[in-house]
């Protein structure tokens, strides 16, 4: 049984709440936020201590860390956590400025404890069985992938201010699946943005519409659809191209019950947000970070994976800006 | 170039009057309709003679009569044609009354003239796909046929007093359907019915709705679900059931546009009813019958499967009023 | 927190094992089966004890028994159970003999405790959403119900000897589902079943494909379609048809990922079997007897409707002897 | 009636000699094509005349004529029937380079002949309805559109040779109906390829996979996504995503039959090819084309439209060689 610390008690801290509690082999040992009343809450409903940040670092019963924070306290905690050699498991991204992942993943290197970053779409089971079967064969040499990619509303501005902009907040996801996907690195990318859906976004200075376009040494290709509102909820879709056909996920519905009626026949929605379409992939990033923690395996999803991410991110930013395609 | 006398100018006699004229190989030739107004409108169309029933029988240039008119006049209409020597292509059904129709086909025995009896499910692609992948074994031996037919909205009752009742009328199209797809002669069948769309069918003696269920001598089994009012456009399915799993028709949709909005996925209903959802089925269905006026063939679906539809239609009544299943 | 012993360890006593375990509110207590080696599994695997039945009756700790032994134990066990005032979720059917059953009931009615019957496919969301949607007037008065049911692949027959036949045993569920979703009782019964799958169940007296066919007092009506081995996995599909539209639920596939290439466009099958197609409806229904067990509810599918199903169950065995419809 | 004149009696020639021999008010007059083996069959096959290009020129019997002969000839032959005052329908396009599509039209203007280009995916029905639902309002405001489009499989390498290249010969179908669709000129492009399907495009100096992306005024966007080898059919799809929604149309298969078996269920491919797919636009754009031939409208896709899409080409290939977006 593997005692972990949760550091951060918030939406997506209470999500990683459920699967260390329902693992077997984890348990919630901790809960470390400087909001009492997110902190309380889940440690009542988990039977888990209350800890401060230097009680958990101290504390040798802690096995690893799940770091849930604000993005601007990743950084700082990833070291603070390896150089206490707790293992750790961080949400995306690292840090907003590539510099300080750099160092960051530097120190994690030195101390030489396991860094797993949180890009659960890898774990989607459907994704995943995209990428298993291509890499079967199943449709020969991949050519070209699409991901099309649009959450259902957009954040509030004040969110976006501090986000470091919807490539490297919402895009990172698409960064990292098009690496995942298509088992290469891009040589290329392209982008283009547009202020479309919430003015207040433009006004802070970013864009919620964008096509992205990336090439590979290999002359294979992958675009990113984005958008901050779909309209009809999560919409979360991939399809790789090959030499002998298409691979397709489509988007995942609400339910299955369809409506024939006088105006059309009615399916429901794409599941609404994250929390649902991706619940079956936070189980599976949590069950692997367990095999992790048992030393069977390293990280799938490593730092440097967060990091080429954001450098895909920078640099997607830097073609917006120059209307250039830039070299990788 | 076969000379066609079209005997009856309403709505059906329109839908042949396309394919013939439409056909290399045949000619609108004349139109003969007690109604001049229709008849009018046809041979304007189409650069047809008027003719009365008559004239069309006396003239040794009509080498075939497509009977589309009322159907209490079918059998004497196919009578005098075959007297004179034509072919004879019969919009379902022969006539309502099975010895009528046994007398009737009689005479067509005797003349040796070919006649067809136009079931135009037999030709749509999609039904006769399922037959044909059936037939090459893509599921085995099949074991349970089902046939979903509910058609858009109900006739008004005066139609439906005349019309025979609900199973000769509307439902003598699946028991078609179900000789032609299982390849086998039924040994029992059962039948239970309920007015339910509207009273004034049931008025009239009539019911809207029905389960009908039979069995053949290989055990394998056969159901037709069928409504008078669908709510939703002609809902027109078919599953084939066998050893090595299913073949499955659905609906063909009015367009292909999806609206994925706010309330859910909206695709298009069903094609509104037979005109448009077997417009295929009837041109296929006059290429079929010009190749037996050329005598390459023989009527697929003849006078035999007219009046095998209206005994299965006849014997489902009883077992309406029996409530029990009725042998063959 | 509730203690529950769960009585028989087999495949769906380890199904219901996790979803006690994993419910905030209840424990597995304790494992009681003739089977030691059943028994110590599940015990291990979740902390629990291993009692004879007789400790478990005994033990004042158990609240409540969850009976998943074999069939011809549960009428027995739950009149033990009711005796000893536990709480009774009891695996279907109650018993494959009708006055068995009411004696059983007549038991528990006089101990006054609650008696849930774990017909799953109530509590599966989507067939739960059609009852929902369909009592707030989506699609108005409803007028004919299908449901069709395939298992996977035919049982051995010597299951198929001692299981009371498929009526009993398979199409209860369906019968239960024809009730919970029509929300009135059936009127008469007609059934038509073959031995088509394996020779080896006619052998042992049974059949292994059906249809069923019911009519409601209001003239509605509803069908059953079933069979024992599909070809393409569990087949479960539903839908009612009623005054203005249909409600359906087709097949959830094992996974969402389509594969176009040469041979067509290859989506996944229907979910393997009842362990994963109802994986959701075992827990739901399993915090619908947690309310049960805080007394905040009656068991929404009790005794009565056990009972309700196999007197269907019966009623279509006579049909299929009799070749009529039976009434009710 | 209007006598047409078919200069080109090759594959697409055929395809119009059905459509202006089934329209009521056209009739196939002549056929004009130095192949005398491809001139005769149609002739032959629709009782037309035979006519040398002068003599169609010289007959003051022909209202238009349709040319469908080889790329390299269409400007001289548009020219040569606008001076000679006939109305002109031609394939796309009009001619490979820009300043002689421009010389063209000045002559087709000062002649003051009506002149169409045949964009036939502008009349499929399910783009159009894309189109006009959008108009509607039924999404709000159009903020992305998506093509793909896919050829089943690449042509000839000597064809390749003498296209003009994907974009001029492929891509430009795609290129006019963004500037349909969107009903706006694209302020920029960019545009990505690869030769990845077949060795010898590459050789011949072409690529065979591509995306392209747009960027309008209003910030709105749009992306081709171009393959000459599908793997599965030709793969005609459009999405277009607004405020309120997705507007979307996939493929149409070749049939609608569904097997679902061991493998899993598995759907007809998309149908093969443009001959399949757009048999209802071919005919659609004739039947506005004799709508100009009234003088009932101006043709909705004209010689400025096929200019129009060929600057976007040749503007895209200034793209693919600099690797920045393009201003327009």
């Amino acid at each position: 049984m593997f005692n972990i610390a949760l550091l951060g008690a918030g939406r997506i801290g209470q999500v990683h709440a459920v699967n260390i509690a329902e693992h077997r082999e984890t348990c919630l040992y901790s809960v470390v936020d400087p909001n009492p009343v997110n902190a309380r809450a889940l440690s009542d409903k988990y039977q888990a201590r209350l800890q401060t940040l230097d009680e958990a670092m101290a504390d040798p019963a802690v096995h690893a860390v799940l770091i849930a924070s604000a993005t601007d306290t990743h950084a700082d905690l990833i070291e603070l956590a390896a150089r206490h050699g707790k293992a750790i498991f961080c949400e995306k991204p690292v840090h907003l400025d590539i510099a300080r992942v750099r160092d960051c993943l530097k120190v994690v290197e030195q101390q030489q404890v396991p860094l797993f970053v949180g890009f659960n779409r890898r774990y989607d089971p459907q994704f995943r069985r995209v990428k298993t079967l291509a890499g079967e064969g199943c449709i020969g040499k991949p050519e070209s992938l699409m991901i099309i990619s649009r959450d259902p509303s957009p954040p509030p501005a004040e969110y976006v201010r501090v986000s470091g902009g919807m490539f490297r907040d919402m895009t990172i996801h698409d960064f990292d699946m098009v690496r995942f996907i298509m088992g290469e690195e891009p040589v290329s990318v392209f982008a283009q943005g547009s202020n479309l859906v919430d003015p207040a976004i433009g006004a802070a200075g970013d864009i919620d519409t964008a096509f992205v376009v990336f090439k590979f040494a290999s002359g294979a290709m992958a675009t990113i659809v984005n958008s901050r509102r779909s309209g009809y909820g999560y919409d979360q879709r991939l399809e790789l191209h090959g030499e002998r056909g298409v691979l397709s996920v489509g988007n995942i519905r609400e339910n299955q019950v369809e409506h024939w009626g006088d105006a059309g026949c009615l399916a429901a929605k794409p599941e609404h947000f994250f929390l649902q379409r991706y619940r079956d992939a936070y189980a599976a990033e949590w069950r692997h970070f367990v095999e992790v923690l048992h030393g069977r395996t390293q990280p799938e999803c490593s730092g440097v994976d967060g990091e080429r991410a954001l450098y895909l991110a920078d640099k997607a930013l830097e073609s917006l800006a120059t209307g250039r395609a830039v070299s990788l």
